[in-house]
């Protein structure tokens, strides 16, 4: 594995790294960590990767990788810089043979995010996004049981995500993290939408198995100066009839990141909140609640597949983010043994879910402008 | 204390005697407890209540209560019948100057709503709204702080109130509350909206302590034949320019009865639900979260005076009611003897809030049926 | 009902009043609610007695009631006194043809506890104790899935009833709970043990079905100047071998009154605590834990019986109390009927849980000052 | 980094593994992983490890990497088999200058834990042994804020660490991980107290900072045939007169690894349990509690450096596994370049903690046999 971005003030290199680390089946030999050459030789020699295959820019990096012998070359590369610069170095890895890990949203644009995959295919190499919170063996467990129509038709889905560390204008400090979130250029034409109400919408849709149809959004500026939406609220229609509610603020002072999904079933339903993200709830029209818990023998082949310790021993956001590393990992590896991945390796965000997310941050944000009630879903 | 309906097969008749029992200040001496007399008779002989003070019909009740000597007339009638028979009791009981308890939502229509409160305030009489949920001792230790300004400007509001009761149609069984809940007839023009949609509204004013400026609604019929909403969301704006959603839902099947609110303001905000009515999250920005809890010294006095046990004794549900009656009580008493009550005692809701909480139902039916996005709320 | 205690800065009085107040069917009609004749009158008027039944002493009371026609006197006296207090009038009361219900722990030794019972069953009178929290519906709900075999054999049972109230010297300021508790000729041997410790055996207990056997126990007194233990732990084991942990302790700062309860049998096991009194969890060897919650069809006989509000609406400790008093008077009301009254009814709190518990008090002080590990545990 | 054990079939060999991996910061090269050089090989293999470093035994492997180059050889090895097999390996591997990671509890025999501390001081290598649960970052802030003296003087202290899963005689079937627990050769002399009953004493000293002085304990074997201790209570004194309840069960059936602590001073005190791992209780004797949480600015250095992800994005088992590991790489990287490692850093347990918990063991056993109430804490 190689990595784009993700050098010093960087939050979600790390995490890519730990994720990648956690399983001992990925090695980080080579990266360009920065823009800035030095800062990325820097950044390599902290990481211990040899001087040679920390490179100066990302289309050295490819270029050069690409001709090192089979055995050498990395096999995919790990795109986490911000959303303006995911595109051209994974066009650029994808067009090179290399297998891409992307971070989300996919792009800047719904456009650039069709392209993407079009290239992918094109090309046969594997897509994979980050969206985190599918990865958690409860949520695995929660989507097989909705699809094994153990609740019935599915009527009501509420999902929200919120924070409060943009309760002040924080990206006129030094906080990289807001700066570049706040910022149109770098981040599109979402702010909290597309950093996090993509990550709940992608939450409700994986889990549910429905598609959003209709939107009804709400979007708002709270903090005075900034340029993005930081506060929002969807109503939505599902393909089924069904409806939801979403709501994602980072204005919500005291929270955390407490994404929580609650969906509702003719007979019973579900309820997960990142901040107990080893339960899930599952309700019964006239039966107690129970609690299911990650690591135990009564859950499903999707839920153990993603589990490292025993119950009660928690699992956290690394090991939900390893949780794609290592499908990822794995679907590649049967690849490139010419073996089909078993359909629990299979289940990683790809770039359908990219796509859906980028239509997601387009559609939200000319749903708020409009003066009708209900506009259709486009992707 | 008269009662009108609470009888045989009702739920909310029970509730508001034991409410009224609770703190031996108030004493069910007459009633009215059903449109059938004998029904009505044999309510009140499981009572305990005389056969004297037992009535055929309201109109009956209320002059014959209205003959009787000062001291042994009751001071108030308490009106616990469907929606539909709110009005015509409660006028009645106004002009010949009775004080009024009405269960909410107040009467059939926002016009009924208007002219009861006039008819009170040409009589003199006060008007109490049963809506249970302020008389919690922690919603009114929230409300307090954010009226002192503890948390910055209120930015986004979040109430919900799932039930999942009516997931069948249950009106099609025996099910009394079920049947006149979803008849438009007896229930008015909204079902979840005007059940407990009104609830979470209230709560919502009630705590953030601001009104309503527009909405936008998606009101929904989930289960066949139901001539009702029995699930809904609305998007609103607050009058200081906060954002906010709510949603109620009958068809959140597994849900028992947990009405939860969020407040954020700027510099922090509460969290609250029913099924941990004792606690009250008080989030910060940059400080931990603080768990009040009901019956502690650190609380303010409108906390304090609506608690009966020392903290960790829980108080429920039948306690906040109960608070509501005695507020309503104490006032009622300090108007009897010429002197003012204190502010604590005055904290029950009225009839501006059963105003509000009948424009809430009209304003959500129509909004729901309108193309626009927003409708202005409309009193 | 008469009432003897519970007068001006009692915190238990009320409590009762409010619990026998709540259901509507029983009706508090005289008193002597202090030992100074005058606080006993105020304390009667405050409480809309009539002067005539307000009297000066328990004995003028239980005197001058007896002498009233049956129609007018009272059924029972409820004895809300410290528990140097409570031996004298139970008996007076009981041998002049009274029921009592008695605050616990019963009396101030076991030998008193042990007449009681045998004064009560010679004048053919009920008692009831007050050991709140059996009176809670999920408590009912356990007790009775224990009963039929659900978990198989019990083994290892933990309950505490942890405190912060008398972390400091509380009873040197004005705070009269604080004194009459910390003073052994008011409180008896026992300070915590026998304050909320018999109340965490009484659960034990009650809920497992098994009695006590043997314990070991190490009462401490940290409070400086303190005259009796305000905090401890007893091992203990039951009669068909399992084993127990007891923890009681006023001074574990921060706590307010979260008594919980678990027994683990060889197939599963139960969770209960004050502070989420309407839940019960429900724990197996191989299956998800379940919730069960109050006020649910799915519950058994003796929790519906015990419950007022529909499931979601918290029931609280008032209601746990109200329910003793509702079965007292259910079980009464049959005797006077000459009807055998229903299992359910019967189940509150007697005689013999207030000897078990006095037992508990003098066997645990006992095992504390020894030198060996286990003592027998004696009635 | 070398490992010894933690072949096919082992729970604790992986842990570790992932643990080392996680930060990118320690590699495995080199082991030793089944008595069986086939399976080792296997294993071996599977890890991507190079053949020439999968040894036989682990004196081959310790004999043969002392022999490697400076800058090849292996700094440190892990010892992750079962307890018998901790001792003989750790020596060697102590006496030819390798630093060693150890699993708990550390020996066999407090002898043998005795002179391994000799073996590495004579040595000058270091000693980290794997007590989980003292990794996770609550559990730092928990100790820095008693140490601070912020809750006064320590007086009750309630640990638990309750399992179900040796509920049945699961030894009896295949699972290798209850035959080894259970099995005195293999074990040492304790079962369930040795195996999580250590965890717990660890935790309880670890925060409080005080050392237990006597203790009184009552060791079951409640599943028949089981040579071990399975459930077990014990009463302890404190070095500053504080009282402790622990209690550790592998028979409570429906309860994973919940491990909770609970300790209390005169002004506060805390509140942590493994299964909301990333919250930490800090209640106060007349303020509301507050919950402080992982990766937030208000929390200590301790707790700071004790985590990799934001606020809310919850770390568990394994990223507390991994602090060990990489608290332990920063204090070696320190002595290898003569460098005095931070306090933080050197904050991992180690050989005193490993003799306090085979002291434990030994204690608790002669204690749960002996008639008299209290012993002597021996070490």
């Amino acid at each position: 594995m190689g990595m784009i971005g993700g050098g010093p003030g960087a939050f979600i290199g790390a995490v890519h790294r730990m994720a990648a680390n956690l399983d001992g089946d990925i090695e980080l030999v080579s990266g360009c960590f920065s823009s800035d050459p030095k800062k990325s030789k820097q950044a390599g020699k902290e990481l211990h990767l040899s001087a040679l295959r920390v490179y100066a820019s990302y289309k050295d990096m490819i270029r050069l990788e690409k001709n090192l012998p089979d055995n050498e070359r990395i096999d995919f590369v790990s795109i986490v810089t911000p959303n303006h610069l995911h595109f051209e170095p994974a066009k650029l890895a994808l067009e090179n043979g290399f297998h891409v890990v992307l971070d989300k949203p996919m792009t800047l644009t719904l456009k650039e995010a069709n392209q993407l995959k079009e290239i992918a295919l094109k090309n046969d190499r594997l897509i994979c996004l980050t969206h985190t919170y599918t990865g958690y063996p409860m949520i695995k467990q929660a989507r097989q049981m909705i699809k094994k129509g153990l609740f019935g038709t599915i009527r009501r889905i509420v999902v929200e995500y919120p924070q409060g560390w943009l309760s002040t204008a924080l990206e006129n400090t030094e906080q990289k993290q807001a700066a570049w979130r706040t910022d149109p250029k770098r981040s599109g034409i979402a702010g909290a939408m597309g950093d996090i109400g993509t990550h709940a919408f992608n939450l409700a849709e994986y889990v549910s198995g429905l598609s959003t149809t209709k939107i009804c959004a709400d979007l708002n500026t709270v903090v005075k100066g900034r340029k993005l939406d930081d506060d929002g609220a969807v109503l939505l229609k599902f393909d089924n009839g069904a409806s939801g509610v979403l709501f994602a603020t980072q204005i919500a002072a005291g929270e955390e990141n407490n994404i929580k999904l609650r969906v509702y079933g003719e007979k019973g339903g579900i309820e997960w909140k990142q901040e107990d993200a080893n339960s899930l709830l599952v309700k019964w029209l006239s039966k107690p609640t129970e609690i299911y818990r990650t690591g135990n023998d009564y859950l499903n082949s999707f839920a153990k597949h993603n589990t490292r310790t025993p119950a009660g021993h928690p699992e956290g956001y690394l090991e939900a983010f390893a949780n794609h590393y290592r499908n990822f990992a794995l679907t590649l590896k049967a690849k490139l043994n010419n073996r089909k991945a078993k359909a629990e390796s299979l289940d990683f965000p790809n770039a359908d879910d990219g796509i859906r997310g980028m239509a997601f941050i387009e559609n939200v944000v000319a749903s708020s402008k409009a003066k009708e009630k209900w506009s259709d879903f486009k992707v």
